[in-house]
């Protein structure tokens, strides 16, 4: 009968002994988590007090969190853990387009684009073109690849934190058979993350930046290719260096490059300064 | 500039020094708890699918927890890193009475009653008469003592479960010149913890029972004197060596003393079998 762990120790090895008769995938992950969160709570001494604050976090980032804000998300994003997921689990092909973070604000429903179409919808900010080719990694284009983009407008604000229905700087298109996708949308802006909330709060007690430098959010979907969720980063931005989700690689940081006004593709018609970009997506196999 | 992390303890190295600049104990806390984090997701290979399952049942977690349900405080408890708390936040003087954990059934408001008095306010279940002594860890009676006792009726129910707003098998009493404590409540019972969450679809997941031995909470506070968190366990409660919360202590398993019909104490008549515990209770110094 152990009714009695007397020593921190004993009573971790009760606690992981417990879940020894879960199937063996769920065990190997439980039981390193409780090791992982008994050792933390002896090696820090956790008070009470800390505890309790702990739980009240949690509690706050429940309430918080509905069908538009995600702070679970968002505090495993400032944790570095979702940027640790995505390391684990990247392509190991090196020829592949490196991923990054998910993010919380992509939206399952989305408007269909033509290509060369512009997804700005209005919304305000300097025009941009963004294009390339989508290939596997071997350089042979992919056609038919579905190509998601979400960005926010040259505000810093994602069409759902406007707190109406529209949808603005988003959607998706397909590659045709050269595997090209383009598209006119927005120079996006660096951003601050939702910052009113308990993560805010988290990142302001540790004298942290709330900033993320501009980027571009693209999925890339093939059958018979791995999915890629990545980014593309203004190489200019201020925060590049500091991105407050751990989220920038080297190879994902491109150049806006300024246009001047005139024609741009598509027989746009520019009267101020526009930027264009272009950055190809390489899938590694499935 | 720091913007490529390609291998795990790099990630992990950049986010934690990214909390350096936390006042002392913040930043002593925040970085075991990322150590630990990221440590436990390499170790195990996190998948994207099961990242996403973690973040979906704090998100559960979060959604039904509300000012009667506190499903973070259960899944602290069923992790048993509400006893490695209690554990660490211990009493070091070992004439005192072991603590155990708080769980998440206490009630701030709760009425005052006279010694003797009978807190079970109509609840169904069998009669039981506990006393005992407040005192310090020499001996001496604690005269003004609070002691606040919960426990669930003869059902395995608490009050707060009942879905009005009566209070049943729970109030507080403070200690004469003499130290002594003393109430009629009821005999409890074992009983489920809430199983219909995430918490529930855990341990179900994990073949762990959702089962705590019967016992009655008691938490007592005296000026100049460390408060105390405990319970008392039936000694003869089936599950008394499997507590799904991990609570039980050997110096806090009681014997609750069948008694024949007739008059107990106060003069109270009792037509069916009744049970009696003495326990005295014992405070550290502050
Ligand atoms: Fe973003
Ligand atoms: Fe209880």
């Amino acid at each position: 009968m152990t009714v009695h762990p007397m020593t921190s120790e004993a009573l971790s090895d009760e606690v992981v002994a417990s879940v020894g008769n879960a199937p063996a995938r769920t065990r190997e992950v439980l039981q390193a988590l409780l090791r992982h969160l008994h050792a933390f709570a002896a090696e820090v001494n956790l008070t009470t007090a800390e505890w309790e604050a702990g739980i009240d976090f949690l509690t706050r980032a429940g309430h918080i969190t509905d069908d538009e804000r995600q702070e679970f998300i968002l505090l495993s994003d400032v944790l570095g853990l979702s940027m640790q997921v995505v390391g684990l689990n990247a392509a190991e092909d090196p020829r592949a387009t490196e991923s990054t973070v998910f993010g919380p604000f992509f939206v399952e429903k989305t408007p269909h684009v033509g290509l060369g179409d512009d997804i700005a919808a209005g919304a305000p900010g300097e025009p941009c073109w963004i294009d390339g080719t989508v290939t596997d990694v071997h350089g042979a284009p992919i056609a038919g690849a579905r190509v998601d983009i979400w960005e926010t407008d040259g505000d810093g604000v994602y069409d759902v934190q406007y707190g109406d229905s529209r949808t603005a700087a988003r959607g998706y298109l397909v590659t045709g058979d050269d595997g090209r996708y383009a598209f006119w949308s927005l120079r996006p802006v660096a951003y601050s993350i939702p910052a009113d909330g308990p993560v805010g709060d988290l990142l302001s007690a540790t004298g942290r930046r709330t900033m993320r430098p501009a980027h571009v959010h693209l999925r890339v979907t093939a059958d018979g290719y791995r999915q890629l969720v990545t980014h593309v980063f203004d190489r200019t931005d201020p925060y590049i260096a500091e991105d407050a989700v751990f989220g920038v690689k080297e190879s994902l940081i491109v150049d806006f490059e300024p246009q001047s006004p005139g024609t741009g593709p598509g027989g746009r018609e520019l009267d101020s300064t526009w930027y264009r970009v272009s950055y190809d997506l390489v899938l590694a196999d499935a």
